[in-house]
């Protein structure tokens, strides 16, 4: 039985222990995950090389995280959620060229790089899987869907639009880039993502 | 020093040593390969794993690949070009049917699973990224082209259609389902990406 060993007591105990974790504390640990993560993947993320990257001791990220699954999936929740942008900006290819310049950003920062080292543990790691579905697609397939739904309200879609297939379209396009071709994620390619293919798609004429 | 271990004298040399190597032998130590991969992806695949599954001395292996880079990216130029239809049917959405249904169900096999094991290794490994767009990412591009080209001179394509982007497109939708989103890469979605996407682009009014 080990108690209080050196890597659980490097941070005195406070005796508010009913305050609030420090945010911009946890923020930096899942930044440090992310990194980690982007060069080593997934498998081989060890808490040990978070906490170092970090400089915390171990047990300061276990007192917050149970596993490195659990940090994981609060990071990719945390991270997906404060960086997509909600353009609303009345005209349906403004809002298109947006947002998904932003996502593209956000894919190309170290995020892109974590997710595409999850990429390949997804069908061995099913809640991971469920956690990066929930957070990473689904959060841009909403706001996507928004977009769309604002625009139908402006009268801007087509009738019969395959709008479902358009906001699944738009992602893969981006992803697909980022993780498997490899070619730019830049402007250009965002404006002939929304010209050539989903206002012809999804635009009224 | 070490001469004619026992896992380097399991096969006897054969005289005739200028003999093509048994092609078959070759194709099964590729199958385990692949198998060996898909499970554990390729940073924690060994040529003993895939000796063990293929029912092979280690030294079969290192006497056909140098590497487990050498075997992984032969494996995925053999495969690749052994199984992607190349549909001449004389009718573009046909073509595209053919060829997507037979990728998709390329997909969903084992190649599919060894292919998102790798992904998340391409940045780490540039040999290994260049082989996998090769042979994986260009080899189904360049049906694409083709039927999109043999279309254009039957006179099935619109004007100024996006013709690099629906390729594009096309093998983006597929890989997406597979190795983000998990949903069914069947009939009904290559007909629904033919007919509510790729025609309406491309196809002539």
């Amino acid at each position: 039985m080990i108690l209080a060993t050196p890597a659980y007591s490097e941070e005195p105990r406070s005796p508010q222990r009913g305050r609030p974790r420090d945010a911009s504390r946890d923020d930096a640990l899942r930044q440090a995950a992310l990194e980690v993560m982007a060069e080593v993947g997934y498998r081989a993320l060890t808490m040990d090389a978070v906490a170092a990257r970090a400089r915390a001791g171990k047990a300061t990220i276990y007192r917050r995280w149970e596993s490195k699954l659990d940090l994981v999936i609060d990071t990719c929740t945390q991270l997906a959620s404060q960086n997509l942008a909600t353009p609303d900006t009345g005209s349906l290819a403004e809002d298109l060229r947006e947002f998904l310049n932003s996502f593209a950003a956000f894919l190309s920062g170290p995020i892109g790089k974590a997710a595409q080292a999850l990429v390949g543990e997804l069908p061995h790691e099913p809640e991971l899987a469920a956690a990066f579905r929930e957070t990473f697609l689904i959060s841009q397939r909403d706001v996507l869907r928004g977009i769309l739904e604002r625009a139908s309200e402006r009268g801007e879609i087509r009738p019969h639009a395959p709008l479902g297939m358009t906001v699944e379209l738009a992602g893969a396009a981006l992803i697909y880039r980022l993780m498997l071709t490899g070619d730019p994620l830049d402007r250009p390619f965002v404006d002939r993502v929304v010209d050539q293919v989903l206002m012809p798609l999804v635009g009224a004429q």
